[in-house]
Protein backbone atom coordinates (compact mmCIF):
# COMPACT_ATOMS: atom_id res chain seq x y z
CA UNK A 1 0.00 0.00 0.00
CA UNK A 2 0.79 3.22 -0.89
CA UNK A 3 -0.17 6.72 0.79
CA UNK A 4 -1.08 9.19 -1.48
CA UNK A 5 -1.58 13.00 -0.36
CA UNK A 6 -2.60 15.87 -2.95
CA UNK A 7 -3.85 18.94 -2.67
CA UNK A 8 -6.57 20.13 -5.36
CA UNK A 9 -4.23 23.40 -6.25
CA UNK A 10 -0.82 21.44 -6.83
CA UNK A 11 -0.34 21.34 -10.59
CA UNK A 12 1.93 18.35 -10.48
CA UNK A 13 -0.82 16.28 -8.47
CA UNK A 14 -2.52 16.64 -11.45
CA UNK A 15 -0.80 13.96 -13.49
CA UNK A 16 -0.32 11.87 -10.48
CA UNK A 17 -3.35 11.47 -9.95
CA UNK A 18 -4.48 10.48 -13.22
CA UNK A 19 -1.65 8.14 -13.89
CA UNK A 20 -1.57 6.63 -10.22
CA UNK A 21 -4.50 4.20 -10.27
CA UNK A 22 -2.38 2.71 -13.80
CA UNK A 23 1.28 2.31 -12.62
CA UNK A 24 -0.04 1.08 -9.05
CA UNK A 25 -2.01 -1.98 -10.34
CA UNK A 26 0.68 -2.64 -12.77
CA UNK A 27 2.82 -2.28 -9.57
CA UNK A 28 0.60 -5.02 -7.17
CA UNK A 29 0.34 -1.92 -4.66
CA UNK A 30 -3.19 -0.39 -3.79
CA UNK A 31 -3.30 3.07 -3.18
CA UNK A 32 -5.09 5.18 0.11
CA UNK A 33 -6.06 8.96 -1.34
CA UNK A 34 -5.60 11.01 1.41
CA UNK A 35 -6.24 14.66 0.32
CA UNK A 36 -4.74 17.49 2.61
CA UNK A 37 -4.27 21.16 1.98
CA UNK A 38 -0.58 22.56 1.28
CA UNK A 39 -1.23 25.74 2.54
CA UNK A 40 -0.61 25.87 6.10
CA UNK A 41 2.30 23.82 5.77
CA UNK A 42 3.78 26.51 3.60
CA UNK A 43 3.31 28.69 6.08
CA UNK A 44 4.41 26.59 9.19
CA UNK A 45 7.09 25.74 7.58
CA UNK A 46 8.36 28.65 4.85
CA UNK A 47 6.20 31.56 6.06
CA UNK A 48 4.74 31.62 2.54
CA UNK A 49 1.28 32.90 2.23
CA UNK A 50 1.51 32.01 -1.22
CA UNK A 51 2.05 29.30 -4.01
CA UNK A 52 6.06 29.22 -3.69
CA UNK A 53 5.29 29.61 -7.46
CA UNK A 54 3.79 32.37 -7.22
CA UNK A 55 6.35 34.63 -4.56
CA UNK A 56 9.45 33.04 -6.42
CA UNK A 57 8.48 33.72 -10.49
CA UNK A 58 11.77 31.99 -12.01
CA UNK A 59 10.32 28.83 -9.95
CA UNK A 60 6.72 29.61 -11.59
CA UNK A 61 8.08 30.04 -14.96
CA UNK A 62 9.81 26.81 -14.84
CA UNK A 63 7.36 24.78 -13.44
CA UNK A 64 4.53 25.34 -15.59
CA UNK A 65 6.80 24.62 -18.46
CA UNK A 66 8.00 21.06 -16.52
CA UNK A 67 4.21 20.61 -16.23
CA UNK A 68 3.43 20.76 -19.94
CA UNK A 69 5.99 18.95 -21.08
CA UNK A 70 5.15 16.03 -18.42
CA UNK A 71 1.16 16.40 -19.52
CA UNK A 72 2.14 16.15 -22.91
CA UNK A 73 3.98 12.68 -22.17
CA UNK A 74 1.21 11.74 -20.75
CA UNK A 75 -1.27 12.57 -23.18
CA UNK A 76 -2.76 14.94 -21.03
CA UNK A 77 -4.76 18.28 -21.80
CA UNK A 78 -3.69 21.07 -20.05
CA UNK A 79 -4.82 24.76 -19.87
CA UNK A 80 -3.06 27.28 -17.37
CA UNK A 81 -5.87 28.06 -15.05
CA UNK A 82 -7.01 31.63 -14.85
CA UNK A 83 -6.32 31.61 -10.72
CA UNK A 84 -3.47 30.02 -9.27
CA UNK A 85 -3.58 28.72 -7.05
CA UNK A 86 -7.26 27.86 -6.26
CA UNK A 87 -8.35 27.49 -3.02
CA UNK A 88 -9.02 23.15 -2.85
CA UNK A 89 -10.68 23.83 0.80
CA UNK A 90 -14.14 22.36 -0.02
CA UNK A 91 -13.42 20.04 -2.35
CA UNK A 92 -10.72 18.37 0.08
CA UNK A 93 -13.49 17.97 2.58
CA UNK A 94 -15.87 16.55 -0.09
CA UNK A 95 -13.21 14.16 -1.04
CA UNK A 96 -12.95 12.72 2.48
CA UNK A 97 -16.82 12.44 2.72
CA UNK A 98 -16.52 10.01 -0.34
CA UNK A 99 -13.88 7.82 0.97
CA UNK A 100 -16.29 5.07 2.36
CA UNK A 101 -18.48 5.08 -0.50
CA UNK A 102 -15.54 4.63 -2.91
CA UNK A 103 -15.76 7.79 -5.50
CA UNK A 104 -12.71 9.33 -3.66
CA UNK A 105 -10.51 8.80 -6.44
CA UNK A 106 -12.81 9.04 -8.77
CA UNK A 107 -14.16 12.65 -7.76
CA UNK A 108 -10.28 13.57 -7.21
CA UNK A 109 -9.72 13.17 -10.97
CA UNK A 110 -12.35 14.81 -11.85
CA UNK A 111 -11.87 18.37 -9.86
CA UNK A 112 -7.86 18.08 -11.20
CA UNK A 113 -9.64 18.21 -14.60
CA UNK A 114 -12.10 20.76 -13.66
CA UNK A 115 -9.19 23.37 -12.50
CA UNK A 116 -6.08 22.35 -15.21
CA UNK A 117 -8.38 21.51 -18.16
CA UNK A 118 -11.88 23.12 -17.45
CA UNK A 119 -10.28 26.38 -15.72
CA UNK A 120 -13.39 26.15 -13.40
CA UNK A 121 -13.44 27.39 -9.94
CA UNK A 122 -13.27 24.60 -7.81
CA UNK A 123 -14.00 26.16 -4.74
CA UNK A 124 -17.49 26.77 -5.43
CA UNK A 125 -20.26 23.99 -4.22
CA UNK A 126 -21.89 24.02 -7.92
CA UNK A 127 -19.08 23.11 -9.59
CA UNK A 128 -18.43 20.22 -7.48
CA UNK A 129 -21.70 18.85 -7.65
CA UNK A 130 -21.84 17.57 -11.19
CA UNK A 131 -18.11 16.08 -10.41
CA UNK A 132 -19.47 14.43 -7.38
CA UNK A 133 -22.18 12.90 -9.60
CA UNK A 134 -20.53 11.45 -12.17
CA UNK A 135 -18.02 10.17 -9.98
CA UNK A 136 -20.80 8.08 -8.14
CA UNK A 137 -21.25 10.36 -5.22
CA UNK A 138 -24.87 11.81 -4.13
CA UNK A 139 -23.84 15.80 -4.96
CA UNK A 140 -26.39 17.38 -1.60
CA UNK A 141 -25.45 14.46 0.95
CA UNK A 142 -21.83 14.75 -0.02
CA UNK A 143 -21.48 18.67 0.34
CA UNK A 144 -23.70 18.07 3.84
CA UNK A 145 -21.21 15.49 4.55
CA UNK A 146 -18.22 18.16 3.75
CA UNK A 147 -19.67 20.70 5.90
CA UNK A 148 -20.06 18.53 8.97
CA UNK A 149 -17.87 18.80 11.91
CA UNK A 150 -16.54 15.01 11.53
CA UNK A 151 -15.17 15.69 7.89
CA UNK A 152 -13.82 19.19 8.41
CA UNK A 153 -11.92 17.87 11.42
CA UNK A 154 -10.74 14.83 9.54
CA UNK A 155 -9.37 17.29 7.22
CA UNK A 156 -7.51 19.31 9.88
CA UNK A 157 -5.88 15.47 11.14
CA UNK A 158 -5.01 15.13 7.34
CA UNK A 159 -3.11 18.56 7.53
CA UNK A 160 -1.79 17.55 10.44
CA UNK A 161 -0.53 14.27 9.79
CA UNK A 162 0.85 15.31 6.74
CA UNK A 163 3.04 18.17 9.02
CA UNK A 164 3.80 15.41 11.49
CA UNK A 165 5.27 12.73 8.68
CA UNK A 166 7.55 15.13 6.91
CA UNK A 167 5.51 16.45 3.73
CA UNK A 168 6.33 20.07 2.42
CA UNK A 169 4.62 19.46 -1.09
CA UNK A 170 2.32 17.79 -3.15
CA UNK A 171 1.78 15.40 -4.58
CA UNK A 172 3.80 12.85 -1.83
CA UNK A 173 3.75 9.51 -1.36
CA UNK A 174 4.37 7.60 1.95
CA UNK A 175 5.07 3.72 2.26
CA UNK A 176 3.77 1.70 4.59
CA UNK A 177 7.17 1.50 6.25
CA UNK A 178 7.02 5.59 6.56
CA UNK A 179 9.12 6.42 3.56
CA UNK A 180 8.42 9.50 2.09
CA UNK A 181 9.11 10.04 -1.81
CA UNK A 182 7.95 13.50 -3.37
CA UNK A 183 6.66 14.66 -6.47
CA UNK A 184 5.05 13.10 -9.39
CA UNK A 185 8.34 12.00 -10.88
CA UNK A 186 8.98 10.07 -7.28
CA UNK A 187 5.91 7.88 -8.04
CA UNK A 188 7.70 4.73 -9.61
CA UNK A 189 10.13 4.89 -7.21
CA UNK A 190 7.80 5.11 -4.23
CA UNK A 191 6.13 2.18 -5.39
CA UNK A 192 8.71 0.09 -6.01
CA UNK A 193 10.00 1.12 -2.62
CA UNK A 194 6.06 -0.15 -1.47
CA UNK A 195 6.85 -3.59 -3.43
CA UNK A 196 10.44 -4.40 -1.93
CA UNK A 197 9.23 -3.24 1.66
CA UNK A 198 6.48 -5.06 2.60
CA UNK A 199 7.32 -6.39 5.99
CA UNK A 200 5.17 -3.66 8.19
CA UNK A 201 2.06 -4.51 5.97
CA UNK A 202 2.11 -8.16 6.31
CA UNK A 203 3.17 -8.05 10.05
CA UNK B 1 24.49 18.71 -27.30
CA UNK B 2 23.57 19.45 -23.91
CA UNK B 3 24.66 22.16 -21.20
CA UNK B 4 25.49 20.85 -17.79
CA UNK B 5 24.87 23.49 -15.61
CA UNK B 6 26.33 22.83 -11.76
CA UNK B 7 27.38 24.19 -8.21
CA UNK B 8 29.97 22.02 -6.47
CA UNK B 9 28.35 22.53 -3.08
CA UNK B 10 25.02 21.26 -4.21
CA UNK B 11 24.05 17.22 -3.54
CA UNK B 12 21.85 16.86 -6.39
CA UNK B 13 24.24 17.49 -8.50
CA UNK B 14 26.80 15.38 -6.87
CA UNK B 15 24.73 11.98 -8.63
CA UNK B 16 24.69 13.96 -12.21
CA UNK B 17 27.73 14.71 -12.18
CA UNK B 18 29.12 11.52 -11.74
CA UNK B 19 26.31 9.93 -14.23
CA UNK B 20 26.50 12.53 -16.97
CA UNK B 21 29.13 11.05 -19.45
CA UNK B 22 27.71 7.76 -19.52
CA UNK B 23 24.36 8.44 -20.16
CA UNK B 24 25.10 11.67 -22.44
CA UNK B 25 27.28 8.44 -24.45
CA UNK B 26 24.55 6.10 -24.95
CA UNK B 27 22.57 8.87 -25.91
CA UNK B 28 24.88 9.93 -28.76
CA UNK B 29 24.92 13.58 -26.87
CA UNK B 30 27.94 15.89 -26.24
CA UNK B 31 28.26 17.48 -23.04
CA UNK B 32 29.01 21.31 -22.08
CA UNK B 33 30.17 21.36 -18.69
CA UNK B 34 29.07 24.86 -17.68
CA UNK B 35 30.34 25.62 -13.65
CA UNK B 36 28.13 28.43 -11.95
CA UNK B 37 27.72 29.60 -8.52
CA UNK B 38 24.09 29.09 -6.71
CA UNK B 39 24.21 31.43 -4.23
CA UNK B 40 24.06 34.45 -6.08
CA UNK B 41 20.87 32.86 -7.73
CA UNK B 42 19.17 31.60 -4.30
CA UNK B 43 19.87 35.46 -2.99
CA UNK B 44 18.71 37.78 -6.02
CA UNK B 45 15.69 35.06 -7.00
CA UNK B 46 14.37 33.79 -3.46
CA UNK B 47 16.31 36.19 -1.06
CA UNK B 48 18.37 33.63 0.35
CA UNK B 49 21.78 33.82 2.29
CA UNK B 50 21.86 30.11 2.70
CA UNK B 51 20.88 27.03 1.18
CA UNK B 52 16.97 26.61 1.23
CA UNK B 53 17.87 23.14 2.87
CA UNK B 54 19.09 25.07 5.60
CA UNK B 55 16.72 27.64 5.57
CA UNK B 56 13.79 25.71 5.71
CA UNK B 57 14.43 22.16 7.70
CA UNK B 58 11.77 19.98 6.71
CA UNK B 59 13.25 19.84 2.67
CA UNK B 60 16.60 19.70 3.91
CA UNK B 61 15.85 16.54 6.05
CA UNK B 62 13.63 15.52 2.82
CA UNK B 63 16.58 16.31 0.53
CA UNK B 64 19.49 14.09 2.67
CA UNK B 65 17.16 11.41 2.73
CA UNK B 66 16.29 11.43 -1.25
CA UNK B 67 20.19 11.83 -1.83
CA UNK B 68 20.96 8.93 0.34
CA UNK B 69 17.75 6.99 -1.80
CA UNK B 70 19.21 8.34 -5.08
CA UNK B 71 23.30 7.35 -4.19
CA UNK B 72 21.99 4.10 -2.92
CA UNK B 73 20.32 2.91 -6.70
CA UNK B 74 23.45 4.40 -8.49
CA UNK B 75 25.88 2.43 -6.47
CA UNK B 76 27.75 5.97 -5.27
CA UNK B 77 28.89 6.70 -1.71
CA UNK B 78 27.89 9.44 0.41
CA UNK B 79 28.86 11.35 3.35
CA UNK B 80 26.77 14.03 5.25
CA UNK B 81 29.59 16.39 4.71
CA UNK B 82 30.28 18.32 8.10
CA UNK B 83 29.87 21.39 6.66
CA UNK B 84 26.87 22.17 4.43
CA UNK B 85 26.78 24.17 2.04
CA UNK B 86 30.40 24.05 1.32
CA UNK B 87 32.23 26.96 -0.68
CA UNK B 88 32.72 25.94 -4.04
CA UNK B 89 34.03 29.45 -6.09
CA UNK B 90 37.92 28.20 -6.13
CA UNK B 91 36.58 25.02 -7.37
CA UNK B 92 34.36 26.73 -9.89
CA UNK B 93 36.87 28.97 -11.09
CA UNK B 94 39.48 25.85 -11.47
CA UNK B 95 36.92 24.02 -13.62
CA UNK B 96 36.88 27.11 -15.98
CA UNK B 97 40.67 26.62 -16.23
CA UNK B 98 40.62 23.42 -17.44
CA UNK B 99 38.53 23.46 -19.91
CA UNK B 100 40.94 24.57 -22.41
CA UNK B 101 42.55 21.30 -21.47
CA UNK B 102 40.02 18.97 -21.38
CA UNK B 103 40.12 18.02 -17.67
CA UNK B 104 37.06 20.02 -16.42
CA UNK B 105 35.39 16.62 -16.22
CA UNK B 106 37.14 14.78 -14.13
CA UNK B 107 38.10 17.90 -11.96
CA UNK B 108 34.84 18.36 -11.51
CA UNK B 109 33.84 14.67 -10.23
CA UNK B 110 36.73 14.52 -7.86
CA UNK B 111 35.80 17.61 -6.35
CA UNK B 112 32.10 16.66 -5.69
CA UNK B 113 33.84 13.16 -4.26
CA UNK B 114 36.07 15.81 -2.22
CA UNK B 115 33.07 17.16 -0.92
CA UNK B 116 30.49 14.73 -0.38
CA UNK B 117 32.92 11.42 0.23
CA UNK B 118 35.93 12.74 2.00
CA UNK B 119 34.27 14.92 3.42
CA UNK B 120 37.41 17.62 2.90
CA UNK B 121 36.75 21.12 2.71
CA UNK B 122 36.47 22.15 -1.24
CA UNK B 123 37.38 25.79 -0.48
CA UNK B 124 40.69 25.02 0.32
CA UNK B 125 43.95 25.00 -2.49
CA UNK B 126 45.88 22.53 -0.88
CA UNK B 127 42.88 20.02 -0.94
CA UNK B 128 42.47 20.79 -4.95
CA UNK B 129 45.49 20.71 -5.90
CA UNK B 130 45.70 16.74 -5.79
CA UNK B 131 42.34 16.88 -7.61
CA UNK B 132 44.04 18.68 -10.47
CA UNK B 133 47.23 16.56 -11.07
CA UNK B 134 44.49 13.28 -10.89
CA UNK B 135 42.70 14.45 -13.62
CA UNK B 136 45.29 15.08 -15.55
CA UNK B 137 46.09 19.39 -14.84
CA UNK B 138 48.72 21.01 -13.89
CA UNK B 139 47.93 22.12 -10.42
CA UNK B 140 50.14 25.36 -9.75
CA UNK B 141 49.26 26.61 -13.09
CA UNK B 142 45.34 25.75 -12.40
CA UNK B 143 45.15 27.36 -9.74
CA UNK B 144 47.42 30.59 -11.19
CA UNK B 145 44.93 30.57 -14.32
CA UNK B 146 41.70 30.59 -11.66
CA UNK B 147 42.89 33.80 -10.12
CA UNK B 148 43.69 35.44 -12.96
CA UNK B 149 40.94 38.18 -14.10
CA UNK B 150 39.56 36.19 -16.94
CA UNK B 151 38.57 33.30 -15.38
CA UNK B 152 37.11 35.30 -12.43
CA UNK B 153 35.28 37.28 -15.24
CA UNK B 154 34.43 33.89 -17.19
CA UNK B 155 32.73 32.60 -13.65
CA UNK B 156 30.78 35.82 -13.27
CA UNK B 157 29.90 35.77 -16.74
CA UNK B 158 28.13 32.24 -15.86
CA UNK B 159 26.78 32.70 -13.18
CA UNK B 160 24.77 35.69 -15.55
CA UNK B 161 24.10 33.74 -18.19
CA UNK B 162 22.62 31.27 -15.89
CA UNK B 163 20.42 33.88 -14.77
CA UNK B 164 19.43 34.68 -18.02
CA UNK B 165 18.39 31.41 -18.98
CA UNK B 166 16.06 30.90 -15.89
CA UNK B 167 18.23 28.95 -13.67
CA UNK B 168 17.59 28.67 -10.47
CA UNK B 169 18.67 25.26 -8.89
CA UNK B 170 21.51 22.57 -9.77
CA UNK B 171 22.50 20.53 -11.59
CA UNK B 172 20.18 21.90 -14.96
CA UNK B 173 20.12 21.20 -18.10
CA UNK B 174 19.91 23.57 -21.11
CA UNK B 175 19.77 22.13 -24.51
CA UNK B 176 21.11 23.78 -27.83
CA UNK B 177 17.16 25.08 -28.51
CA UNK B 178 17.32 26.36 -25.06
CA UNK B 179 14.89 24.09 -23.00
CA UNK B 180 15.51 24.07 -18.92
CA UNK B 181 15.65 21.10 -17.35
CA UNK B 182 16.22 21.35 -13.51
CA UNK B 183 17.00 18.34 -11.32
CA UNK B 184 19.33 15.32 -11.76
CA UNK B 185 15.88 13.34 -12.17
CA UNK B 186 15.50 15.15 -15.44
CA UNK B 187 18.88 14.64 -16.96
CA UNK B 188 17.18 11.37 -19.26
CA UNK B 189 14.41 13.58 -20.21
CA UNK B 190 16.62 16.41 -20.96
CA UNK B 191 19.21 14.03 -22.87
CA UNK B 192 16.16 12.72 -25.05
CA UNK B 193 14.69 16.23 -25.50
CA UNK B 194 18.22 17.15 -27.24
CA UNK B 195 17.84 14.03 -29.63
CA UNK B 196 14.76 14.97 -30.74
CA UNK B 197 15.58 18.53 -31.01
CA UNK B 198 18.58 18.71 -33.34
CA UNK B 199 17.59 22.09 -35.67
CA UNK B 200 19.89 24.87 -34.65
CA UNK B 201 22.91 22.75 -33.94
CA UNK B 202 22.76 21.51 -37.77
CA UNK B 203 21.96 24.59 -38.86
Amino acid sequence: MIEFWYEFASTYSYPAAMRIERVAEEAGVAVAWRPFLLGPLFHAQQGLTDSPFNVFPVKGQYMWRDVERICEDEGLPLTHPSQFPRNGLLAARVAIAGLEDGWTAGFSKKVYEANFVADLDISKAEVLEPLIAEAGGAPLAALEAANSAEVKAALKDNVEQAKARGVFGSPSFITADGELFWGNDRLEQALDWAQRHTTREHA
